[in-house]
């Protein structure tokens, strides 16, 4: 229980970081989305910094399905944990974005209407996930105290060296679908999402052994 | 004496940061408030990161009478204790407010004009008071180096996600009332943010002892 | 072959940083310079920390010719191993510039036409190489630990203190004549950055023994 | 001589650092001065991390005559000593800013026309060396490894704390007099902020024995 605790409180805020700083950055930087992106991007880092540090120690801080997954397929993870982590991971991210709604005033339930969707989004959340993969299971190997700035730093970058920003994460996204403010994604759009980030799964269960050993 | 000297200073430059780097970004971003505010949020998290530091061995680097009260309410902390510590937060927050108008050339005495208000930034006020003491209480228990960089980045971080800007913290609530400027707080607003804070500590006094122990 | 992977990829992720968070930068900026650089700086600042701290015990993490160059003359590195480590630190670039117009849905296939040429971005070369390896063969004699964050600051830092932004690298200044974005830069100014960054190479080959011994 | 090699190249990286991200923020920025000036504090602060993580073992990275004054009183550096390491800084500085002229192709000798005079500049003056001595004080007692972080931070803040931008150091001061850019000061107004900075020393010098012993 207490794992699931961990799991579904770091998602929750991980969405509160990433969605709420979405909004305040939209509704401050008067049509320059690049300031806009800019809070989001260091908001986004800064909460996960600080979920990893603190939660790592008792859940693994994954906050996330398809690192979830990483862990299943390298024997590390048993089934029976990660299917109720996957839910809370999913069930937490729609809490912090309905977190985030009450904390800026706005409707509780949304539904997204921002398109997130061709062939170059796609390929962005594939390298997006690849990436993500390799920074955590290359920090768990050379220097498991750096993860948690390895994660925040990469994703703080890759909000910008991909087209879709780099969700890289299915319970993120599912989340996001919640909300039609500058972080949402319109939930036509998430399958395929989902789908490209699973198949960055893959590329890394058949690269980084390679890199980093089993 | 040296401890209470630790908690006046650290708070003075806290408001120091928080109000000086308002009122600079206020004046320099030409109107696009999310470039102040950034700024804001950037300064904060810096002289966050060096007075914790820096004051931290000496008297815990509290400068925030909501987490005195929680170490109060976890008996790590004696009521004796407490209250000189509560009073010199708010003497010293209140003096680094009146720095930064020195600094500034502006009039010393101030009273705020700026409304903080409504369920929306109530809300944001339990949420980030509770962020908090989370980000401290599993610092101390996960990491202790750690404590000066999670607060430093979690306000950062929360300065965006959170419609209130995350004051969370009494003494620099009733300083900024202090100053009609960027920071400021309209003064007949600060009750009902102090009584979120707290509502925060009693949240964060019934939910972290489940993930990190007493 | 795993170093060799190492330098590659690691390249690659590099280019992407770099040439993917130009064309986000530059397309987000409204024509305001100064954050699109601000964002590129970041980017580039959080994947060179992420790449060097996972890859840096598998292959030393060059990613740059100049780098090579320098521990080849410090007699730390055999030719034989150089020649290898410059190959693939040039097509590992090309590839993440490929992959970053790829997630960009840009033409894949491009020749940049941005001039960066002068004496004074010349001069701005030899400083960022000299710069660069100063920052590497200091922080390897005074903290390993502190490589990745020293180089990924010194880099951030140096976007804004030389007229060209600080390339410093052969095998990023190849590469990023490939592409006709923010990052880019014209091929036929192409030899003139190498020649600097080799006399940057020269001049840290004199100095820095003198600072940090052999 | 090793010693005086690091000061030198060290305060010459410095003002490189602080000169050209002014230069290169004012020329980028569209007359938004607060995206030059955070630019400005970031590679600071970026430089500032690398010059004393890297030379510090070596001269104890002072690159600033009001720090190695603050060590003099203190009785932990001779007298003989600290007078070339003075003249050094001053020396390095100015080369930096002429390095910094050189790299974006201005005339290399230029006298500053920028006022930065009134009370409220020098109280920012008086606070802003304070504190530099608070930190370097403090980080040496309680976490010395801190000490490039905290400067680097402490100074990023600053930049937006202070009206004066914290100058903080009577060698930048004196070398950004030669530089008629975003950074540079009217020679006629130099010789105030340096008293100033002197009185900093004299108030730290009061107040840190009492709370970081002697």
């Amino acid at each position: 229980m207490r794992t699931l605790l961990a799991e579904g409180l770091g998602t929750a805020f991980l969405l509160i970081g990433v969605v709420g700083s979405g909004i305040m950055g939209d509704a401050l930087a008067g049509g320059n989305i690049a300031i806009a992106l800019l809070a989001n991007a260091i908001a986004t880092g800064c909460i996960l910094y600080v979920i990893i540090t603190v939660l790592g120690p008792i859940s693994g801080a994954h906050f996330n399905p398809a690192v979830t997954l990483a862990f299943l397929l390298r024997g590390e993870l048993p089934a029976a944990r990660a299917v109720p982590y996957v839910l809370v991971q999913v069930i937490g991210g729609i809490l912090g974005v309905w977190a985030a709604h009450l904390m800026f005033d706005l409707s509780i339930l949304q539904v997204s209407t921002t398109d997130r969707t061709g062939p170059s989004q796609w390929a962005s959340e594939i390298i997006a996930t690849f990436g993500l993969l390799f920074v955590i299971f290359g920090g768990i190997k050379q220097k498991p105290d750096a993860v948690p700035t390895l994660v925040a730093l990469y994703i703080t970058g890759a909000y910008w060296f991909t087209s879709s920003t780099s969700f890289a994460n299915p319970a993120v996204t599912i989340a996001r679908g919640f909300s039609d403010t500058f972080a949402g994604i319109n939930p036509a759009h998430i399958p395929m999402f989902i789908l490209m980030q699973i198949i960055g799964v893959g590329v890394a269960a058949l690269i980084l052994p390679r890199l980093f050993g089993k």
